[in-house]
């Protein structure tokens, strides 16, 4: 690839922007529905146990990350994600799992993954081999997407507070938690790749990155849609 | 490999101490002389210098281990080894540019590493591909030379004092702080070895891991002996 002079950092990240924001899993037809309050219980609840199969990829792809820089002020910057995800009380993980006894899931056998259909698992798993074969800045460029994540959280807790009253209040606290935290860890991410990706190539390679994520996102949720809704076989015969 | 029934806790204990310490780099001639007092102010620095390397691989394998793992409890664990050792001023890293310091180093050079000695570097990747390669119990396993660092470092602090005192006292520090991190990490690590290991071929597949650990921390004082003592290739004329 031979591709020019590198976009300024202004260019760069508004087509980093562009090309995250129009695949962005918000407007997965899954999500669409889950927003307007058109899913059943079993359907929410699919939702919730299968997406936790990602949230235990995160801290796994975060310590792949650790492992890829050699400045040690970047791993103090990026260790905290792995903290946060990790902690016992208020933990990323934690706080899902609360989720899931909040829709009325059991807690273990959310926590076993034994469920989960295939094709997420197939998802998450590209998600971290992703991560392990690229470099560095497209590994970082591929957590962007989290800077699209605040909007849609909070977009959800409001839509799950109108539509779903059956859900424990206190369980959307995952949700809430999120808004400030992906704020601020995708903007430590977008600063590091503005200033790693110093050539045109780099700045594509990332790009790529935030697309393969943006596509690994979409695929979860195509999964969950063709057990769930259409064809829908894991639907109960009466629904 | 079929070998059997496990061995008891007590006995595979006994295997990895008796197999670890025999082989453990206090026996070294580079550490004998160290120790002895032996070490010319140039032979002292170029093992700072290069040992410096080593220490730069000690996060990244350990993100690597991380990332190995599927239970959050584990990662709880380990993950205070590179908050350990990133801490930006008391800090595994930290503390030994202060010893590269008082051995009168240019901190930016050890920093560099561009002078390290090309076996050093082969001997230190070869440990970060051993954790990259192998499973989470026997990445484990090959930290377990900590079981025999304390009393190492101990020796070390005392022997620097007697027979270096141009060295700068606190620039020990690094030695003095690994004692109790060294015993709370290796008794941490050989709990989960003894709990993993439950079959007679993954107790053997965690001896040999901490044998080819012993082996790399020998070649890498090989590498510095052969440059800084016999042959000597990087002595000055002089010497």
């Amino acid at each position: 690839m031979s591709l020019g002079t590198p976009l300024a950092p202004e260019a760069f990240v508004e087509q980093l922007r562009e090309e995250g924001s129009r695949r962005y899993h918000d407007r997965h037809p899954y999500h669409v529905l889950m927003h307007e309050g058109k899913l059943t219980k079993l359907q929410l609840q699919a939702w919730v146990l299968n997406r936790y199969y990602y949230q235990t990829r995160i801290p796994i792809k975060d310590a792949l990350i650790l492992s890829k820089s050699e400045d040690p002020a970047f791993r103090r910057m990026w260790i905290r994600r792995i903290l946060d995800h990790d902690d016992e009380d208020k933990g990323g993980l934690a706080l899902w799992l609360r989720l899931a006894e909040g829709v009325g899931l059991d807690r273990e056998e959310v926590a076993s993954c034994r469920s989960v259909l295939p094709g997420v698992r197939f998802a998450c798993d590209a998600y971290v081999e992703l991560v392990r074969e690229r470099s560095l800045v497209e590994a970082v460029a591929s957590s962007l997407t989290e800077f699209f994540a605040p909007d849609l959280m909070s977009r959800r807790a409001a839509a799950w507070e109108e539509h779903y009253p059956w859900v424990d209040r206190a369980a959307l606290e995952y949700f809430r938690s999120r808004v400030s935290r992906a704020r601020r860890d995708s903007e430590e991410a977008l600063d590091f790749v503005i200033r790693s990706a110093t050539t045109r190539e780099l700045q594509e390679r990332c790009v790529a990155a935030l697309v393969r994520k943006c596509e690994i996102l979409w695929a979860l949720l195509d999964a969950v849609y063709a057990a769930y809704v259409t064809p829908g076989w894991r639907l109960p015969e009466s629904a």
